[in-house]
């Protein structure tokens, strides 16, 4: 089950707790992603040194690994943290950004996927179906596909990795495979904000760090981001001022807000 | 010509077609030229592996290559790039940053332009005077001369390379070495903004992507972003809220503040 | 001392001069510190690569080295730039991030600072006791312990360093091992932005350009950040609007906002 209630008792725990977030992110999104992490109430790091990944992932209550600016080195530094995560039961988030678009990010991919099952994988359409070997081709970042036409990809993906598959667009779909969750909070405005979909990632490594349900803590997630960028919306003129009042609305986030805005639905 | 209808064509063909600009840049800037493109409507990746990187290049339509934070991998990442746009007629823009500052800018500079001409170059004052091997220092990233200064060297590069060299500055200098733009639109304050040259060049690549008369092309892309900064700099109190701005500025622009504003000339 | 004159002094040298500061920093904060360089007046550098680090370095009025997203290439970078800043009396601001959160980062720090003695080492609680050879546990790089915890250890590895340690947290305490000031200017809200420490740093580094006294320089910088964040806090609804409205806040700041709020002491 997914309601106001529940999402609420996961965002008081995330700020009473300001569980450990351990990212492994891209040069593009560090900034936003540790400071969406911080207005929610988590407490992020980046470090990615072979000499250290291993002791601060040890340290985390979740793990975000996200391969939006990929090279060898950071495909190393992913490939030390992720077992350690594994063997302590720190929750993995993956983020694929990219898949589908070169054979090098497909392939990272499936290596880190092989190491150690991920808790949830999060993409947009294309990543997701990428992933699945549907043949789709990404183009750089964006999707060149609908959330739609990721259905079965996503559920496929999801039994595949006995994980839960998050594929973000006009409405988020939360699958496990067998229960799926769809997410209607959100605004048109939000892919003009680089990097919104690894705030995603590194939200869903916060609810996962204080809820050991992945499909209602990826699902509620999403509810959160979703619903902070409507409220973000209304206060904006762009996406610049939406950036901005995207982390005030995430710091000051109330259970009214939430009960008010949230939709979200699990057809039989 | 340059025109507010010239201009606006470009406008609208980059928010139809959202072209894809493929950056290889520094770490100071990947956050805000990603979202500049965004925000203007073209589509940004930032990728940078030896592994990927040709195949990236090779979907785009526009590269951008910017020397800001230069190690030896980045280096030899945009030597694969480099070769790929030139062969498929992808357009490349060239930031030399820093040129001058240090000899190993200056040279790395040189290198890459001799693996293929650039489109565009685009640079402060003394880092132009530095690639048309004027003596000048570069003071860190920041020009040590005015654009009046580079004019002579600007239209030398421009001949010897057979680009469009773009000078910014106070007011900008466009020039293929023999039509020269002046662009006066802009604000005092941009330069306390980290980066807006960065994202000069950028769109520079979105307008390139859209429209292959580079020297018109460049022209634009610098009339909108000193309308652009001006718009936001009437409702900025610090360079804070300038770049915040400049983003919805861009999202927002239309023909009539185009019109309103544009200030740019072509001494006979 | 400290006054509103002596540190109104240093604003207006740094307005005028735009000292070149050099920082050799992390991803996650290049660009935040550098527009907080620009903001205050003073001109940002960031540049790490062997082939340039030392001449760049040569050129600067400051060095700022931050180990926030440390790997064996930044050390190595880190360890080119401090010798040569020592050698041509720039001062040094070592910024040492997550310090005691692992091994690799409280060993790396000693062989940094073993390479030459630091200007201002400035840091949280937990990362100067770490450093200091005090038992404690940074969590990530957010402190586990208060300022008041890190007294002892402040005073000690200024006397052990001969140089200004400055411990930032809800008040900031700065000592040179004899003298000890404390800066209670600051807002709640501000630890909820990433990377204001670094911030802090980097505008020690500034101070430090312009004002030969590194105690007086580093209790300046801190009063400067803190007068700022409260400005900035009663403009803001979150962290998103706090860290724009900071950067507006260095910019504008006056001699009448100085003394109105400074608040520092100095207890003996």
């Amino acid at each position: 089950m997914v309601t106001a209630e529940t999402l609420w008792r996961d965002i008081e725990a995330i700020r009473q707790q300001a569980p450990l977030v351990h990212n492994i992110t891209n040069f593009v999104v560090m900034n936003t992603t540790a400071n969406a992490l911080l207005s929610l109430g988590a407490s992020p790091v980046m470090a990615h040194a072979a000499e250290e990944v291993e002791e601060m992932t040890a340290l985390a209550s979740a793990l975000v690994v996200n391969i939006g600016t990929l090279s060898r080195m950071w495909i190393d530094s992913m490939a030390l943290a992720i077992p350690v995560a594994a063997a302590k039961n720190v929750p993995i988030v993956f983020d694929p950004v990219g898949a589908g678009a070169t054979r090098f990010r497909t392939e990272s991919c499936l290596e880190l996927m092989g190491l150690a099952q991920p808790t949830v994988i999060r993409g947009n359409a294309s990543e997701i179906m990428a992933l699945a070997g549907a043949r789709v081709q990404t183009r750089g970042v964006d999707s060149g596909a609908e959330v739609s036409d990721a259905q079965v990809a996503a559920r496929q993906l999801a039994c595949q990795w006995r994980c839960v598959v998050v594929v973000s667009g006009a409405s988020d779909l939360i699958t496990d495979g067998e229960t799926t969750w769809w997410v209607d909070n959100g605004h048109v405005m939000m892919p003009r904000v680089t990097g919104l979909g690894c705030t995603a990632s590194a939200l869903v490594g916060a609810f996962c760090a204080v809820n050991d349900q992945p499909l209602q803590a990826a699902t509620q997630a999403m509810l959160t981001l979703g619903i902070c960028g409507e409220l973000a919306a209304e206060k904006s003129s762009g996406p610049g001022s939406l950036q901005v009042a995207l982390l005030d609305a995430l710091y000051g986030l109330s259970l009214e807000q939430v009960g008010a805005r949230l939709k979200c639905r699990c057809p039989a």
